[in-house]
C-alpha cells in the first residue's frame, strides 16, 4: 500500500496541533502503540495506555494536554487525538486513485457523459442518459443503470451496483457488493396472490455519505428514498423505499430500516438493530445493537431492548418464566391486595 | 423512466372498477395523493386521508364506495384501492426490456441454449448447458452455472449469480447481488476437524417469485430447495440447504430459515426473523419482526418473541430483573404458600 | 453434475471402515435412506431410522456398529457415519475444477503472478501485484485486489470481491457475493462530522477455510483482520476489523462481530447471534442463535439470550410486562420484609 510522508510539524500544522520534541521527525505510518516503530505515529486518548510511553518505540505520539507529561518521543497535542489520528490516517494513506482512465474492457453506452477525469474500471457497465462526474472513481465491475449520476469524486469500489434513476453525491464511498436502487418490497395481495407494486421512485444520496459492503438502499415506491449527507452506514445495511436518513447518522452492520420510515439527524443506531415501517426517529437518538425500534421515538436519548446473555440452563429456566409474566405480575397483586386485607 | 399512458377508462376496464366523472383524461404516471399533479392517479384506502380529496391536483384517485363521496377529480371506485393501484403500476411502468440482443461482451459456453428472444446482457458469462428461456432478462454481470436453467420471462437484475444445475422458474425476477445456489453449510467434525460435507442437491425456484437483493438460497445437502410459485422474499434473505418455502409466503428484510425447515403457504414473515432447522411451520402463520422460532407451529395464527424497546436507564433495570426471573416466580409462589398458611 | 465411483470397499479403505456384505459393489452418489436407490449410498446415526433399513433400496448404508445388525444391502461400518458420509461425498462429488487455463476475457495485470495450474474464469480482474497461487480456481467476475495473495488450492465461486493486500489461504473456499478487505468501519467525530480513519491493516484467511455467500471480513484499522485455520463461516456473516477468529471455530447464517473481539477456537456461533467489540470470547464456547454478546464470556460452556416465540397475544401481554419487571422485582421483595414483619 502506498503511503505518503510528512514531518510532524506538518501533520501538526495540517490537523491543529502543538509540537513537543522534534518536529521534523518523519512520520510514513500509523500504528498501535503497543506496535509502533520508526516511522510511525500512535495515539493515547486514555492513562489506561500511558504505560506504553515509556517504552514506545513510534516516531511520535499524538496526546491530550493532560497526558502529554514527560513522554521519551515527540509528541502532537491534540484535544481530540482519535479525530486527529483519523485527520492523519487520511493524509497518510490517500485513497487510491489511478489517473484518469476509461479501461478497454468497460461498456459504456454512447448516450453517457463521463468526464475527463474520471476513471473506469476494467468490465464496468453504465448504462445510456448515465452521467459520472469529475474524479469519480468506479471500480471493476460495477454497473451503472439507466439515467443514473455519480457526483464529483463519488468512489465505487469493485462490483457495485446502481440501479437506474439513481443519484450518488460528492465524495461519498460505496463497497463492494452493495445494490442501490432495487425495488422496494411492495406487493399488494388481490385475493388470489400477491401483486406487485411496480417501485418507481429513486435513490438519492448526498455527500460524504459512506455505505459499506453488501448492503442495500431500495428506491422509492413512489417518492424517492433519501440518504442526507454525512451519513455512514455499515456493512449488510437495508435501507427500505421512502425511507429517510438524516444527515450524519451513523449506523452499524445489519441494521435493518423498513419503509418509509424517517431518521433524524445525528442518531447512532447499533449492529442488527430492526426498525419497523411508518415511524419517526427524532435527532440525537442513539439505540443499542439488536434493538427492536416498534414505535416512534420523539425524543433524543438512548433507547434499548433485547435480554442479557446468560449460560444456556439458567437462561433457559428464566426465559420459560418470560411466558409466565403476565401471570406472575398479577400474582404480584393478588398477594399485595392480600396483605393489605391483613 | 419511460412510462405508458392509458385514459382513465382503459384503466378502469384492466382493472375491474367503476369510474365517476370524466374518464377520457389521460393517466400517465403515479404519485401520493399530497404530491399528484397532472397526469398522475394516486388511491386512498382510508378515511384519515380524505381530507386531501378537496385539494388534491391529481388526474384522478383510485378510491372504495364508501369513501367516494365528493372527489372534485374523475374517480375510479374499487373494492381494492391498494391492489387496483399495483395493478395500474405494472401497466404505467412495464419493467424496462430492451429487445432481444446478446451483447457482444458477454461469454456463453458454446453448449448453452439460449432463446431467440432472450436478452443478455454485457458481461453476462452463461456455462455449459445452461439454457436461458424466451423473454429472459439477464443483466450486466450476471453468472448462470453449469446446466441451470432460466424459463421463460424469468428478470435478473444486474450482477446475480445462480451456481450450477439449478432452475429459475417463469416471470420470476431476482435481484443484484443475490446468489442461488451456493453450498448449504454442511459440516461434520471428525474429532479433529471439520470435514465439508459436499451439497450434491440444487435448487428450484417456481414461478412468479421475486427475490430481493444480496439474498441467499442455498442448494440442497442431498435433496433440493425449494421456493414455490408466488414466494416474495425481500432482501438479505438466507435461505438455508433443504429448505421448503410454501406458494405465496412472503418474508421481509433480513430473515434467516435454517436447514430442512418447511413453511407453508401465504405465511408472512417479519423482517430479521431466524427461523431454527429441522421444523415445520404450517399455512397461515404470521410472525412479528425479530422473533426467534425455535420450534414447530402447527397452528394458523400470529406468533412473536423479543422484548419492548425502552430508554436505556428503564430497560438496564429491567433486564437485569430478566436474569432473576425463575427466582422471581420462586419466591412468589413462596408467598402464596406462606399467606394461604396464616 | 459430474461424479465419481468407487466400489465399497475403496470407499471403506479410504474412509477407514469395515464392510458386511458385498464389497463389490459400485457407489456413485449419496441420498437419505428414504429415498436411495442403485448406485446410492446413505448413512443412518440414530435407531430411530433404523425402520428404513428393512426396505431401501440403497446400494449400501453406513453405520454404527450397534445398528448394523440385519441389513439387508451391504453395509460399511464406522464409529462415526456422518462424519465418514462426508468424506465420502467429497470423494464421489469433487469440486467442479477446470483444467488450468486464463479465459480471454480475464483482465490481469502485467504485474500480478499466475501459477500455471490455475484456473482464471471469464471476466475476472487481478490488479497490480497480486498472486495466485497453484490449483487456484477463481469463478467469474471475481475481483482480485492490488498485492492480494490467494495460496494454492484457494477456491473462489464467481463475483467474489478480494480487496487490496489481503491473502487466501490454501484450500479455502469463498462462495459468491462476498467481499473481503472492505474498509472497517472506524469514523471519529470531530465536533462538526464524522471524520473517516483511514483503514490501514489487511486480511489473512488461513487454510481449509469456508466462507459463504454475502459474508464480509473488513481490513483492519491498524492491525490485521484475522481468520484462523479451519473456520467455516456460513452466509450474511459480517467480521469487523481487527477481529479475530480462532482456528475451527463455525459461525451460522447472520453473525455479527463487532470491531477488535477476539474470538477463540472452536467455537460455535448460533444464527443471527451478535458480538460487541472489544470483547474476548474464549476457546469452545457455545451461543444459541439470536444472542446478544454484550460482555467477555471467559468460561467455555454453551450460553444464550433472547425470549421465548409464543402467540402474538400471549406474548403482548408478557412482553408489557417487561417494562415492570423491575417494579415487580421490588414488590415481591416488599411482600417478604411484611411477611417477615407477621
Amino acid at each position: 500500500m502506498q503511503t505518503k510522508s510528512y514531518t510532524l510539524a506538518k501533520l501538526a500544522e495540517k490537523v491543529g496541533g502543538r509540537i513537543v520534541g522534534n518536529g521534523d521527525c518523519v512520520i510514513s505510518r500509523v500504528a498501535s502503540i503497543e506496535n509502533a516503530g520508526p516511522g510511525a505515529i500512535c495515539f493515547i486518548y486514555s492513562s489506561k495506555f500511558s504505560k506504553f510511553l515509556e517504552d514506545t518505540n513510534a516516531e511520535a505520539v499524538i496526546l491530550t494536554p493532560e497526558l502529554a507529561v514527560d513522554a521519551k518521543v515527540p509528541v502532537l497535542i491534540v484535544d481530540k487525538p482519535r479525530a486527529a489520528f483519523a485527520h492523519i490516517t487520511a493524509l497518510l494513506y490517500p485513497h487510491y486513485k489511478p489517473d484518469a482512465a476509461i479501461h478497454p474492457s468497460a461498456v459504456i453506452d454512447a448516450s453517457a457523459q463521463i468526464a475527463d477525469s474520471a476513471y473506469i474500471g476494467a468490465n464496468v457497465v453504465i448504462e445510456a442518459g448515465a452521467r459520472i462526474g469529475e474524479g469519480v472513481y468506479l471500480g471493476p465491475g460495477c454497473v451503472i443503470g439507466r439515467d443514473s449520476v455519480c457526483l464529483a469524486n463519488a468512489y465505487l469500489h469493485a462490483n457495485v451496483t446502481v440501479y437506474y434513476g439513481c443519484s450518488i453525491g460528492m465524495n461519498t464511498i460505496i463497497h463492494s457488493g452493495t445494490v442501490i436502487g432495487a425495488d422496494g418490497f411492495g406487493f399488494e395481495h388481490d385475493g388470489k396472490e400477491w401483486v406487485k407494486i411496480h417501485q418507481v421512485g429513486g435513490v438519492r444520496i448526498g455527500n460524504n455519505v459512506e455505505i459499506g459492503a453488501c448492503s442495500t438502499v431500495d428506491r422509492g415506491a413512489v417518492s424517492d428514498t433519501i440518504i442526507e449527507d454525512g451519513v455512514k452506514l455499515d456493512n449488510h445495511i437495508q435501507i427500505a423505499h421512502g425511507v429517510k436518513v438524516g444527515e450524519n447518522t451513523i449506523m452499524s452492520n445489519g441494521v435493518g430500516v423498513a419503509g418509509s420510515t424517517t431518521i433524524g439527524k445525528n442518531c447512532m443506531v447499533g449492529g442488527m438493530t430492526g426498525i419497523r415501517d411508518n415511524i419517526e426517529i427524532t435527532d440525537n437518538v442513539m439505540i443499542t445493537a439488536m434493538s427492536l425500534v416498534s414505535k416512534s421515538l420523539t425524543k433524543p436519548g438512548s433507547y434499548s431492548s433485547n435480554t442479557p446473555i446468560d449460560d444456556t440452563a439458567t437462561w433457559r429456566k428464566n426465559t420459560a418464566r418470560f411466558r409466565q409474566l403476565d401471570e406472575i405480575a398479577r400474582r404480584v397483586t393478588q398477594l399485595e391486595r392480600m396483605n393489605k386485607k391483613d
